[in-house]
């Protein structure tokens, strides 16, 4: 099994670092063989090719089994984001990565990062699912000095299949989807309501209710153990996955996963580059740990190994070792010790 | 002065009267005159007249001096928006109603409602302020069989115009200003940014900072204390200002107003028509008073009657008179009275 990383920028280098030491412990527990073939992305790939995203960089991922991402971007690159339309989003539209996931829940032992009180984040434990690939983010961007225009696209076929994923993941789960748009002003989000209704009479054991994307970002942070699969559209889903993360209090602990109709599927950390604690062996590695383990089991069907990965993220954080970001003092290292000594 | 009233579905009547009822008893304390004309609109209007904003309620607002709306839609029309773009958007784009203003703040008396911890929503005190007119809810919406298409278009006016506001407010408050965009995709945001950071000029006075909306959709929750006035353009508002009400955990208290360049201005409730709990009198009319309190301050510069009627509302949920909403036993009249008493 062939596994592409994009270590990319700032605190990148040292996380997906720390995320294969995991995987290198977890492997011969689960007799998972694999390769590792490392790539530049983002900034440093800007550095050394000129290019966030390199030609051999998007060779690899296209013939890999697996990709990780760790994270990209940094303030010497004058753009936060780094020049994404070249990188990070051509990236998810030459690999089709159309349906990216996060799954949201609270961590026992860090109950007390969240902003919301403990009756509130009690029973937590959905699923984000947004569109990756469609809608204003790949739409004509038209940038006059006076004016400016974006176009939002959506097709039947781009809608369905993502929402084909929501209903297959909430059978798997609570047995309920809440599909967002905003029906009341976008034609893209007529369309959207229709097909979510259509796809729905396929699965007969799935609730599906519609919400408003104005009342969804009250009610995911006033009434988050309500929700099951929440899928949405491109924009949407960037501002709601996002917004999601107030509810652990940490962007530390949230992985994702990204997946194609055929092709490799990409896992990355929610959470950005850091660069103002890069390089200082304190970053938190649980996200890209959680997204290996996510790789296992949606890439390869190492439902144990990413079981294990888990469990072992859990333990270490009961037994209180936290990185500062957590409120702790443990360093990078200490965290990934001592989350494989859980293994 | 002539006052419009829209009172339109559900709760809309009751509160309606329960706001005039406030603004007659505190009319004489400051010599202010005015005359009320009532016009239909929503759903009421559709039964009335077969269209949600009838001709002449239309041409009734444009000749006002102040208008009041209450709240409409409901599940007999079929459509929780009741036509928007024939009634509600309509309506904003016929008066050039392009600058929506959103006061997020803490009532002491109310703290326990929040779902965010104590700590979070000390001093929350900040100004949502929305592009009305433009954007993706102007542009061109396609919807055939198989696709669908929204335009976004901002020009450099409409921008112009509302991050002057936006600064303008800033400059009697706190002196920062955060504008929220989505610059590293949208070439409407790259507009919005270069025209936010020209503006800015104007006004050494006060601090810009741009933020991402991802970004800001979890730090206006996880950081509240840290904003002043948050401007943006018409669908993130939409987003974010719906999602601010989650700081004081109740939409019952949140007013609004709603600007035009020259012309009268626009107040309502941010809540809907509640049109479960219509006609049965418990209905909590704070965010409809307050929003006559905005009234009488930004249409007629009476800010002594508007700090009257803030204050007796502060008063009255001091008292502990509280809606059964607000987790009390008043009811509508009961509450409507105590204010008026504390006036
Ligand atoms: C960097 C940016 C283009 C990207 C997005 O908006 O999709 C990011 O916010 C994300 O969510 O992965
Ligand atoms: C009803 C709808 C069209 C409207 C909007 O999106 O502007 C509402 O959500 C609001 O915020 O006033």
């Amino acid at each position: 099994k062939k596994i592409v990383t994009l270590a990319g920028d700032g605190i990148g280098p040292e996380i997906m670092a720390a995320g294969l030491a995991v995987l290198a412990a977890v492997a011969p527990k689960i007799n998972f063989a694999y390769t590792i073939e490392a790539k530049a992305f983002g900034g440093a790939a800007i550095d050394a090719a000129g290019h966030p995203l390199p030609d051999d960089t998007l060779a690899a991922t296209q013939s890999a089994d697996a990709i990780l991402l760790a994270a990209i971007g940094g303030p010497q690159y004058n753009d936060a984001a780094v020049r994404p339309e070249q990188g990070l989003l051509a990236l998810r539209k030459s690999l089709g990565l159309f349906a990216n996931i996060r799954p949201v829940q609270i961590f026992e032992a860090l109950k007390h990062l969240s902003p919301l009180k403990a009756e509130i984040i009690e029973g937590v434990d959905f699923v984000v699912v947004r569109e990756l690939t469609g809608g204003i983010y790949f739409g004509e961007h038209t940038l006059n000095e006076r004016t400016a225009r974006d176009v939002n696209d959506y097709s039947y076929e781009e809608i369905e299949r993502i929402i084909r994923i929501a209903f297959d993941i909430a059978r798997g789960r609570g047995k309920k989807v809440t599909s967002v748009d905003k029906q009341n002003v976008l034609a893209t989000s007529k369309l959207w309501r229709i097909v979510a209704d259509e796809v729905a009479k396929e699965y007969p054991d799935v609730t599906l209710e519609h919400a408003l994307v104005d009342s969804l970002a009250m009610k995911m942070i006033t009434n988050p153990s309500d929700f099951d699969v929440i899928v949405t559209e491109n924009l949407f889903g960037d501002i709601l996955s996002d917004e999601s993360s107030v509810l652990p209090g940490t962007l530390g602990v949230m992985p994702s996963a990204s997946h194609a109709e055929n092709g490799p599927s990409l896992y990355e950390p929610i959470h950005g580059s850091a660069p103002d604690i890069a390089g200082l062996g304190i970053a938190n590695p649980i996200s890209m740990i959680l997204s290996v383990a996510m790789m296992l089991r949606d890439s390869f069907g190492e439902t144990t190994g990413a079981a294990y990965i888990e469990h072992a993220v859990h333990q270490t954080l009961l037994a209180g070792v936290l990185t500062k970001d957590l409120g702790g003092q443990a360093s990078l290292s200490d965290m990934t010790e001592a989350i494989i000594k859980h293994l």
